[in-house]
């Protein structure tokens, strides 16, 4: 123990110190108040589970990416890598659960990725999820489009869209333009960059996944169509006709819209977009996905859909659900970018100076009282030069400061300096607790 | 992906389903109250740190049960042991930290442990930790006893005691029995099991260090000197006088008692008890250990201590540190056992039925303006028959649940049933959103 270990974290991952916590965990506070009012309520999982449990789930490219760890003990463990299958073992797992399940779920997921920190990319970030399990109804799916778009009101933006689209008519479009069935995850992975790389980028890839010139004119024709809600039915529509499926996923996507109507959802803030896709292999039905218009760099900052049957992997028959994740760390950085956050790395609202080393009890008796009238305050414990004392209190952006000496006591008052705002208040000790709060309301 | 997978999760971790969580919440709120009450900030690091920077620390016990990660990436990587490492290694990375640091820290350790799951041990549980980093002042001890005090209070027990002793006080005693230097930590451990054992128990442990009878009767008259405070400084005085440590250490532990009174921590809640020991490596000063001496089964709730070299081990030059952590787990099985806790395992407050399918949109709009006034809303989303839809409100426990028909709409009414309390009440629709949250006060 006596060589020097160099203090270091693993890339990818981070220490949030105070002033940063603090605003994200406001941030969270403001989605949990959103998802709360919806009537969904929390639950967390282990950060290991069982390697079976997660791989197989998240594509070739996500079984990659699973943090293993080295315990031998017959079975081989894993750190949890999304909050979608954890719930849907859960769900698996007590039966007896009462449906429908509302459920929201903020904790870290690891990846085994190489990190891209100026990106936001990391290998140990929170997810912030939600999800309605047990019911089939497309009311579900238009709750969860209701949450995304209340959360980012809730956090402050004015302008967002939700994405809305469905695999069932993504994968109709695909079949329709003669790919094979078995080849549409592929090709809708393909169209899903449209936003980033362009029509030209995207005819590059169909090529390469084999698809004729004229397979890929038929796609952009269908994919590019401009016009309303109304245009695209009519558009879909005669080609959705012959196949079930098609038909089907045509219908949930006009339900889901009618029902956002009735919900007070506002028009502009959803959409219906032909390329949306999702990279998950688990979707089955509607994916939605939440962007900021003016900010198209930020890219999407919720994202989820419909996995009616990957709870039946875990319980051998499926139960309908339906969720999104929000992007915590995305969100975070794209507010800090827009608006700013608050620098402060303290709650604490008032500093108690001390006088001399004799007189500390008495800061000590104050501070309590204080305290005791639910004043966050801190007392300068170490003592030292009232210079330096107010220099902490300024530093650490301490409101208020507390100055009681020998003349204060005796009269029976309670100084206080408002460093803000450069001004002093001399209170009586009885009424103390009530006027600091009170100027404490008054500038805040 | 068509075989089924079986759900299970690894023993000595837990699912916490809502019900449980919410009370843990519930719980973790309260603590997170009585830090910020004191100036206290938060701090999250990483669930992933270097193996060296964990290692070492925590005793030879302590360095098996470290859970290693499989990945190959040149640096061993461990999940998290403890809160109290991770942060003396964010003190030395950071070092423009503004002194004192006073930070409060609620995340998941994880210990490579036989879990004995009735017992409360388990492979993954909450820290809670509070500590004050770069405060010499033996003021900074006494403040973090005061809040494990208060944390006590804040959580609703009449009764608690934290027991106070000084391991430069212990190692003293043990050094005046004649025990050489360098064989104190063995002695203290033993000592420390005095409560669970007995003085048999621990007599023979001694006796198994090679410790003479003669020494053991030293030891035992010291240990076991009866009264109060005073009582045991003037017993102690005498000997410490010729030991520049045990000096100091008796100082140090009168200074807090002293100041204890100071910030009006009743004397009945604070003992200076000289078998406390603590098991930890990294204490050199004050330790601290918070029990309830109604419930001596229930061990100790609470425990802490001053550790001044710890960020040294980093840094290269040492920080004056002192803390506490808080054992979320056994706290919640203790009031679980004392009080018991509420079985709601949701937050909703109205459930809003729905009469028929083609009706639905009118209870998704009657919920967004309940939700819009801020009340936790739930609707029928799958429809069905009105009487299983009571059942889901009755099951889940919502109290009040509103039903909206034909009639009710054409006369401008909203009809609330308080399933409670077994009564109807209809309020005008502007005013329903005031009245049930009235109704919802009412009867909380």
């Amino acid at each position: 123990m006596n060589l020097q270990i160099k203090p270091r974290t693993f890339k990818g991952t981070r220490d949030f110190l105070p002033t940063e916590l603090l605003n994200r965990k406001n941030l969270i506070n403001k989605l949990q108040y959103v998802f709360e009012l919806y009537g969904f309520a929390p639950l967390e999982t282990p950060a290991m589970e069982f390697v079976e449990v997660l791989t197989g789930k998240y594509g070739d490219e996500g079984d990659k990416l699973i943090y293993k760890l080295a315990y031998k003990g017959g079975n081989e463990l894993a750190l949890r890598y999304d909050l979608t299958v954890p719930l849907s073992r859960v769900v698996a797992m007590n039966p007896d659960l009462i449906k429908p399940f509302k459920r929201y779920q903020i904790q870290p997921v690891w990846r085994a990725d190489s990190p891209q920190l100026k990106r936001g990319r990391f290998r140990e970030f929170y997810q912030c999820d939600m999800d309605i399990i047990g019911e089939s109804s497309i009311a579900a799916d238009a709750e969860i489009i209701a949450i995304m778009n209340n959360s980012m009101k809730e956090l402050g933006f004015s302008k967002y869209v939700t994405k809305v689209n469905s695999r069932k008519v993504l994968y109709g479009m695909i079949g329709y333009s003669g790919v094979k069935k078995g080849g549409e995850a592929e090709v809708s992975r393909a169209l899903d960059k449209l936003d980033k790389i362009g029509t030209e980028g995207v005819e590059k890839e169909l090529a390469n996944l084999d698809l004729k010139k004229k397979q890929i004119d038929i796609l952009f024709d269908l994919i590019l169509t401009e016009g309303n809600f109304e245009d695209k039915v009519e558009k879909i529509k005669p080609i959705a006709e012959s196949n079930e499926l098609f038909k089907k996923g045509l219908e949930e996507i006009t339900d889901v819209f009618g029902i956002l109507k009735s919900m007070k959802i506002p028009d502009e803030t959803v959409e219906w977009n032909f390329a949306l896709a999702r990279g998950l292999d688990y979707y089955t039905g509607l994916i939605f996905e939440t962007v900021l218009p003016d900010y198209p760099q930020f890219g999407s900052l919720a994202g989820g859909g419909r996995y009616d049957e990957l709870i039946g992997l875990y319980l051998g028959r499926d139960v309908p659900a339906t969720g999104a994740s929000i992007g915590i760390d995305r969100i975070y950085s794209t507010i800090e970018q827009i608006f700013g956050f608050p620098e402060r790395g303290t709650v604490t609202e008032v500093l108690v100076c001390v006088f001399s080393k004799d007189e500390l009890g008495y800061s000590l008796t104050r501070a309590s009282a204080l305290r005791e009238a639910g004043i966050k305050t801190e007392v300068s414990l170490g003592g030292g030069k009232l210079k330096k004392q107010f220099g902490y209190a300024d530093k650490k952006k301490i409101p208020l400061v507390c100055i009681e000496g020998d003349n204060e006591r005796n009269s029976g008052i309670v100084k206080i300096k408002h460093l803000g705002i450069g001004k002093e208040f001399e209170f009586n000790v009885l009424e103390a607790p009530r006027k600091i709060r009170e100027l404490l309301a008054e500038t805040k």
